[in-house]
């Protein structure tokens, strides 16, 4: 299991900063083909996942909702036919935090390849 | 109830011609909210439903889920926080079909204002 994916996600406030570039670089290569991009000015962490279908692809998304939940951090989920895309940051901060890498990691434990 | 949501969708085939200009004007005032949007040169329609919370965003997703299920004819769902955008279109025809509308219509029945 990825250390990142054991983590818990912190209370996070809003004015705490982003983090730099250099903990995004450490950060990135912990997780399995997460990309960085940036959405209105914010960073945010994207994968996209295949699945069969439809009815796989929701399942996938409930099964993030239900750890989102748990965490009290959530994500931006699309879900469509075979594809669910992923999108993971922290609102309050505008960008990244070490959650959403937390998250992020958490979110691959969850996927069954098909 | 809505007419287009009483409809069921019918087969569509590769091939058949998407939606006139002139149809679609003639559908669009019959749904509630319902947006025209172009991407990657397909027409779609599109529109944002708001919640309280991820929970509830994540209830309706999995309403509009069980309804495509039904009529084998499955949306792009953005599932956030106090969110849920839906967009409905015909991949098969890269564009509009009355399908879409019926499923429109049928997506907001399953809506309940929060």
């Amino acid at each position: 299991m990825n250390n990142l994916a054991t983590g818990k996600c912190v209370s996070c406030r809003a004015g705490e900063p982003t983090l730099t570039d250099a903990e995004i670089e450490d950060l990135l290569p912990q997780l399995n083909g997460w990309q960085t991009n940036e959405v209105n000015g914010e960073k945010r962490l994207d994968k996209v996942f295949k699945f069969r279908n439809f009815a796989q692809a929701l399942e996938f998304t409930n099964k993030i909702g239900a750890v989102a939940e748990e965490e009290s951090h959530h994500p931006l989920i699309i879900t469509e036919y075979g594809r669910v895309t992923v999108a993971w940051w922290t609102h309050k901060i505008k960008g990244l935090h070490k959650n959403d890498f937390i998250m992020a990691a958490k979110t691959d434990e969850l996927f069954e390849p098909v």
